[in-house]
């Protein structure tokens, strides 16, 4: 497999382009960057292949951290709980890894699989399974494809493994996997049953971690040639301005272990005498205009500081803040009738509203 | 290994015996005895080993039920979770089990190794690893005494199956498989690594199966001839009635997943003018007269009706009922300093109050 390998300020990128497609959500990208230029620095390379490059029986392990975004933060990782619960799963499997897949590009998750995949010596693939951030395992594009994820193996900072070995259902894997994580103290990480390369290639999302750094380099150059990084963004990305204005409320709680909430904002400049309002769910799944939905999960919303461009995650919402909100559409692997039952309105709890693409609103309002 | 075959009778007194050495927890055995029964007259039989039989390098799988006793009321079981976990374990460790091994005499968890050891084909250690029941895994003597409980597997009424690959010590792998149940609904099975025949011998509970269908028996010779069946228990377990009452208060409440309170007792008889007090925290562990402590854990405190001999749970407690309090003297095992630092006052959060066996209490009131 030719792989190319990743530089310092590609991290930097990734960092930036992450946050973006995290949409609120996803964990801080941060702490985990820093952690890989650790491993970088170490003499790890963290090297990249594209889906084009797997062959069809390789074996490839979609691997990441599972925990909560807060306790992510504030917690200092012991360094090895990926290598661990990678080798546990290859011990208990009797295989060996040919490469590591992600399966969320957006936030910390994006960084994880680059961490373990160095520390093991395996390329990481040029995609993901979501395309953004979604809160639990079976909302990726593999589980919803059909790929069963136990067995899989969990490891934390203490040392302790546990290994999943069947589950009736990626959802109850979900169930178990999370409460397994919260008894482990909040953060741990988690390596799941190995893909082939041919089911990898048709049902990641492709060129995740290009797509992700170029999008931080489009920031990084427009921020550097005093341009508009949030034009520059969603030029990009075929996005689209839905909103500017003032954040006037929030109100956020957690409940079951998700944060759930909603924004309002006060337009400005273009959108004066409009409201805007954002439902969240760990990340920002609902953009009302004047109580008119206007871009629905999975498309993606993202939440950009006027001033900046910076991606504002949930937890960083204030009162007064400036802000702009880009919709960007979602990869059409999430769009089918099959992705939609688990990643669409229905999947979080709102099966009346239906799913409209960014699009079909843009048609709709050109009607009008 | 020479067995002895359990009959139905012997399942009747067992769930009599059971629920005295359960000292107010441990579950529910009428319902696990019904299970025993029916596996039992499906054609599998159910046989008792003695430890003096075990060749020293038997394998020996110490398994019960995991769960908390009021969901194992209610949850109908699916009736192979157990075998699951043992089967998942074999696999995973590469082993064949010669023998079942019971971590929990009070209680239901006195049934479930019956149950699974006749499905099995194998037979069930006459002993176990509390002599009584306790709340968490690692408060048997096999943890106490050196065991490694993992890896262990756990299966659950839909058909999941955890392996606890590795845990850093006993109270973490209670702390993740007790969220792991949980997860799973409330009522799971788990099977431990296996211990040695020789590690078996030594340090389990001896006899607790013989014991606790004798101890049923004499209850109920002693109602059939109309004796008293609480002076019967006392005697075959060299027992001392500590009290006899009206139950004038009870408080209990859920902390933590455990039940903790307080039942406050009027003397009658030959105790009127004296006040009872129990701690309880899922089982009886402080019994308190006028205010001065008489029992305390792991010596076994016994709360039967008065009328009949019926042992109650901590959940069977009420306003006005007339019970005797027995006290039953713990076995040699559960005495010694290194195990009284995890099932004495220390170990259930009393490091002020030292343990004193029942005969010290004995003594020191003679010499009053």
């Amino acid at each position: 497999m030719i792989s190319r390998e990743l530089t310092e300020a590609d991290l930097h990128c990734l960092e930036i382009g992450a946050a973006i497609l995290g949409t609120g959500g996803g964990g801080n990208p941060y702490l985990s960057k820093l952690r890989a230029l650790e491993v970088m620095r170490a003499g790890h390379s963290i090297r990249l292949v594209s889906l084009d490059e797997l062959p069809d029986d390789a074996k490839v392990v979609p691997l990441g951290g599972i925990g909560a975004p807060v306790v992510g933060v504030e917690r200092i990782r012991e360094g090895r709980e990926g290598l661990r619960a990678l080798w546990a799963l290859e011990r208990h499997l009797g295989f060996a890894a040919d490469a590591i897949a992600c399966e969320e590009i957006g936030g910390a998750n994006s960084m994880e699989p680059l961490i373990i995949a160095a520390q093991a010596g395996l390329p990481v693939v040029d995609g993901d399974g979501m395309g953004r951030a979604f809160p639990e395992m079976q909302m990726t594009t593999y589980s919803i494809y059909g790929h069963k994820s136990t067995p899989s193996a969990m490891s934390d900072p203490h040392g302790n493994v546990v290994i999943f070995e069947h589950a009736v259902s990626e959802l109850w894997h979900e169930r178990m996997a999370r409460a397994t994580m919260v008894s482990q103290g909040g953060s741990s990480a988690l390596a799941l049953a190995p893909m082939s390369g041919a089911f990898t290639r048709q049902f990641a999302v492709p060129g995740s971690y290009s797509r992700a750094i170029a999008l931080g380099a489009a920031v990084i150059t427009a921020r550097s040639q005093h341009l508009d990084p949030i034009a520059a963004i969603s030029e990009r990305e075929g996005g689209r301005l839905m909103f500017a204005g003032k954040i006037v409320d929030v109100r956020r709680e957690i409940d079951g272990g998700f944060v759930r909430g909603e924004v309002e904002i006060e337009g400005h400049d273009a959108f004066a005498g409009s409201s805007g309002n954002i439902h969240l769910q760990n990340e920002y799944l609902i953009f009302r205009r004047d109580g008119v939905i206007e871009v629905i999960v999975p498309d993606l919303i993202v939440v950009l500081n006027a001033d900046d461009g910076l991606a504002l995650s949930t937890d960083m919402l204030r009162f007064g803040q400036r802000i702009c909100i880009l919709a960007l559409p979602a990869h059409e692997l999430l769009r089918t009738a099959r992705a939609l039952e688990v990643i669409g309105p229905r999947g979080f709890g709102f099966p009346e509203l239906p799913f409209s693409t960014l699009e079909d609103v843009d048609t709709a309002a050109s009607a009008d």
